[in-house]
């Protein structure tokens, strides 16, 4: 007899951007395997006694290797407990989740998969932008800015990204974007194309940078926080001044 | 003295797929502007005695204009009320966020935005696929099968879009999807790219059909059920066999 794993989109980390269904399946799991970036006070909706089991992947800091994480997994839920593998944003976007899915596949543990809301969404409402333009903006891209080397991945597609009639939001990518903008700006993507820079989204420390893409490129040039970061960039809504209520 | 606008992303439609966030605003709402497919058992989480308002947009069938849905906003909110207005998926997702936020602030309301879950991570999460792929769909991109005129919009970029290394959804895009398709072919994309039908996204009669480019645009051919539907294609990892539990 096996366990259940319910990989489980945490958000971006604000404990209410939890949906319903994710915070019923923290409040019945007996073990939560969680990543840093989707910790914090989301593990309080965990039940009392169940095991709190950090897997340790951050931005800029060495990870365990992902096979190891798999294994993990695949180890608690055959000692036949329900599991949750929370994840932070939504699990299917830039989570590694087709490598866990597949372990259980091979080692015949049911699962299922929660949504929930990616960080980019997040940062945009919280901005009081929309992600899509009627005229401008119809076509909306997410990128991961590294790839396992945390290199500048190879084979972009320099058509679809430097194109001005899109949102673009770039995941995990502010140690590459002055390269990446450099890239941008040779495909003709012009270089005061509206841009932001999104720290710690949703959590207190959260920030938002409205700037553009060279200004934003040149300021990431002279180094960066660890805070995880997105990047826009594109035929940007300018952040609306909301009045007072 | 003016009222306070929420725009509260409902999720897909599977009222679990709320945030918290979004169950408090519905719960201290004074009145619910909603459209069609956000409405439902969502609506539930609406004190007693609110004002629910259906402003009745709603895939293939005429629906209000813009400008009418706004000027009801702003007369609402202008009545000095805490008004939710409830949008489908993610609000900024091709919710026509934009014109609502402008007729707010050009009548000096105050307002916020709560992110949800986008249908296009409910519906991969029902199948349990990632949207994107460590190696073959490090992009992922939403666009919109039509106009405002219902017709497929026009300066599509077909470099974007037909790439086979990325997952792409397309939303509000069956009418169109037989037109869009053959120029996905025409741009270099396979006949037999992966592609999936998802019908009803998160509703009790929510289905997925795994397909290719060439099959799903035969079968769209003949007509199409006025059922809400997303298209994926591209890299798409296949549906696991998920065991029981």
């Amino acid at each position: 007899m096996s366990g259940f794993v319910s990989f489980v989109s945490s958000g971006p980390g604000d404990p209410e951007l939890l949906t319903l269904k994710a915070v019923d399946r923290l409040g019945r799991a007996d073990a939560v395997l969680y990543d840093d970036l989707s910790a914090g006070p989301i593990l309080d909706h965990a039940r009392e006694g169940a095991d709190l089991v950090g897997v340790g992947k951050r931005a800029g800091r060495p990870s365990p290797r992902q096979d190891h994480v798999s294994r993990l997994l695949v180890d608690y839920a055959r000692s036949g407990q329900r599991i949750v593998r929370l994840k932070s944003g939504d699990a299917g976007v830039f989570g590694r989740l087709e490598e866990e899915i597949v372990a259980l596949v091979e080692a015949g543990i049911p699962f299922e998969v929660i949504p929930g809301v990616t960080s980019a969404s997040a940062a945009a409402a919280a901005v009081g932008i929309p992600l899509t333009r009627r005229l401008t903006a119809r076509r909306l891209q997410f990128v991961t800015g590294h790839d396992v080397a945390g290199k500048l991945p190879e084979d972009l597609n320099m058509a679809a990204l430097a194109d001005p009639l899109a949102t673009t939001v770039v995941y995990m990518g502010k140690r590459t974007f002055p390269a990446f903008a450099r890239m941008l700006q040779e495909a003709g993507l012009p270089p005061d194309t509206p841009a932001m820079l999104a720290e710690s989204v949703s959590h207190p420390d959260e920030s938002y940078t409205p700037t553009t893409l060279t200004a934003l490129a040149e300021a990431l040039e002279d180094g960066v926080s660890s805070a995880p970061a997105l990047i826009f960039y594109g035929a940007l809504m300018d952040p609306p001044e909301v009045p007072e209520p």
